[in-house]
Parts: structure tokens; sequence; C-alpha cells
């Protein structure tokens, strides 16, 4: 149920979102972004992430600051677990643009979020990944995302949202369709 | 060139890898993981994720301590740039699975590693998550990831390296091809 006399705010600038919409529409070029990470081996499997730089609206962007990132194996692989695991940091993708994008839709439809919480579960044969079985794969044999969310609205309403959001979501496509990845050496 | 004198030691125990196989060979049961992720939204696009606990060897198993993550879209998208954009988590996931992977088998191959360095770019076009034009997707266009390896090894080594850490590489499976995601709400 919406009270219309409360003003709805999830801390998204929709306003600012459909202005980008419309500039982007006008000018398409603008809208062809890069992403960017750079990784550097640290010891046996533990490596670390950099993210900072990336490209849009035309010209070279940086986030406030560097963000870095450990990855590691787990100790039970014989590893020093210095930080997630590489496919952990898929789920974190996954779910924090799930998310983020359950807040930008529910804003647009003019919907207070009291809480959203997602648990995400990843099935994965390590057969794959160890060669022990080549009809294995390496990743995931599917991945389960359970959102707990608690907001002014109806269940109807709830459901649509969600279903919105991963409509749009960048790494919802990512996961569920196939990407090109090309691999070099310099 | 390989020089045998000296003791190759990239971090990894192969070992204990390699009787991991052997062991998982005799118990494929235990080879079934799952790995786990929450993530709470904290306001407007910024989410906060957790990453601590697994299932593997027919048992639950634990990190060391719990991972947390912060994702948010950056400032030009009007957002706070709390973290990481969730695509570029998904870079972190790819550069770091390849890089453990080349430590891994450079291990088992007895090649020394010096350093090993990954930079990732993905090209995204913005009006397939701001709806613009219906036929662009949402996620990447395409992946490019270039290697600077310096490593006691020939070129055709490194590159053999770098091929086989592709075709064992978790993440890189789950991003070239389909994997299935579905979305619940409790």
């Amino acid at each position: 149920m919406k009270m219309s006399a409360i003003k709805v705010d999830n801390g998204v600038n929709v306003e600012a979102l459909l202005g980008a919409r419309e500039a982007l529409t006008a000018a398409p070029e603008a809208a062809a972004f890069k992403w960017r990470a750079t990784c550097s081996w640290v010891n046996g499997t533990h490596s670390r992430s950099s993210v900072e730089k990336f490209y849009g609206l035309g010209a070279e962007q940086s986030h406030k600051t560097e963000f870095n990132y450990d990855a590691d194996h787990p100790a039970i692989f014989a590893s020093e677990d210095k930080g997630a695991t590489p496919v952990e940091y898929v789920l974190v993708g996954l779910a924090s643009c799930l998310t983020a994008g359950i807040a930008a839709v529910a804003q647009n439809r003019q919907i207070q979020l009291r809480s959203v919480k997602a648990t995400l579960e990843a099935g994965m044969d390590l057969q794959g990944i160890l060669g022990i079985d080549s009809d294995v794969r390496n990743g995931f044999d599917g991945i389960k995302v359970t959102f707990d969310i608690d907001a002014d609205a109806t269940q109807d309403e709830i459901a649509a949202l969600v279903a919105q959001s991963q409509k749009r979501s960048a790494v919802f496509d990512i996961v569920t369709n196939p990407t090109n990845v090309s691999v070099e050496i310099r």
C-alpha cells in the first residue's frame, strides 16, 4: 500500500537516470562504455585486482578512488584464503546488480523500500576444473537467487520489481548468455 | 629456459591439488560444491555483499573470515561511488580465476613465474540497460584479456600455460557459456 503523502526515497536519483536516458537516446555514441580491471599475481592462487578507470560519455572517466580486491582459494585447497574465490566474485557482481536494479526500479515506480536482501547459492562440480570428468563443466551448474524484500508494496508489485530488475541487469545477462572473451599475451 | 638446479616455487601446493584430484576421483560426491554470497541493499545503488560459508568435500566449510564487498554505481550516474560496479566485479572474478590458473599450471609444469599481470577491458553499450534499444544486450559485448607474463619459460610455453588456464577456468566458463539463474522471492 503506497502512501502518497510520504515522499518515496530509496536514494536513487531517478531524474538523473531518466535525463541520461534522454541524452543517450539523442547521442547514442556516448552510451558506448568500456569497463576495466587489472590483476596482479601475488603468490600461489592469491592475486590482487584493481578497478579505477573506465570510459563512457565519450571521455575517460574514473571512480572516486581505486578499489582493490584480493582473490584466493580457500585453505581446503591448500591455499592461503586471502580473499574470496573468483567464482564468489561473480556472485557478488550478480547480487549487487540485481539489488541496485530493484532500488532504481522501485524509485521510478514510487515504491518505498525498507530492506532488500539477496541470498545466492551456486552449485559447482569440481570434477570439471580438476579435469576428472570432461563431461562436467568448469563453471556453475546453476545459480539460485532468493530475495527477501520489505517494501511499501503488494507481493505482486514486489514480484514485478524483481522481474524488471532482472530484465535490465547487465550481470544477469552476462551470466545467463554467452559473452565472447579473447585472451592475448603481450 | 628452465634451470633444473633451481627449485620452482610459485606458492602453489601442486601435491595437494593432485592429491585432491585423486581423492575426488575416488569419491566424486565430495566434488559437489556450493558457493554462496549474500547481499544487503544499503541505499540507492549501493549494496554490501558478504562471502563466508560454502559447502564442499561433503561438509559445510568456511573461509578464514567473512569478506565484504561494497558495490555501487559511479558519480556520473548520480550515485555515491561507494565501490566497484557489479560488472567490474565480474571482471575481477575472471581476471583472478585465469591468474590463479596460470600459477597452478606453471607450478605443475615446473615453470617459475616472476610476474603475471592481466589487463581487462569490456565494452558495454548502455542503450541496453537503459532500455533505449531492445536490440542492444544489457551485458558486455565482449571482454578482452591481455596478459603480461615474466617467467622462466619460452613464449610457446607461456602461451600453453595461458591456454591451459583458460581451458580449466570456472569463471571463463561461466562468462563464455550460458548459466541458468533462477530468481525467487521469499
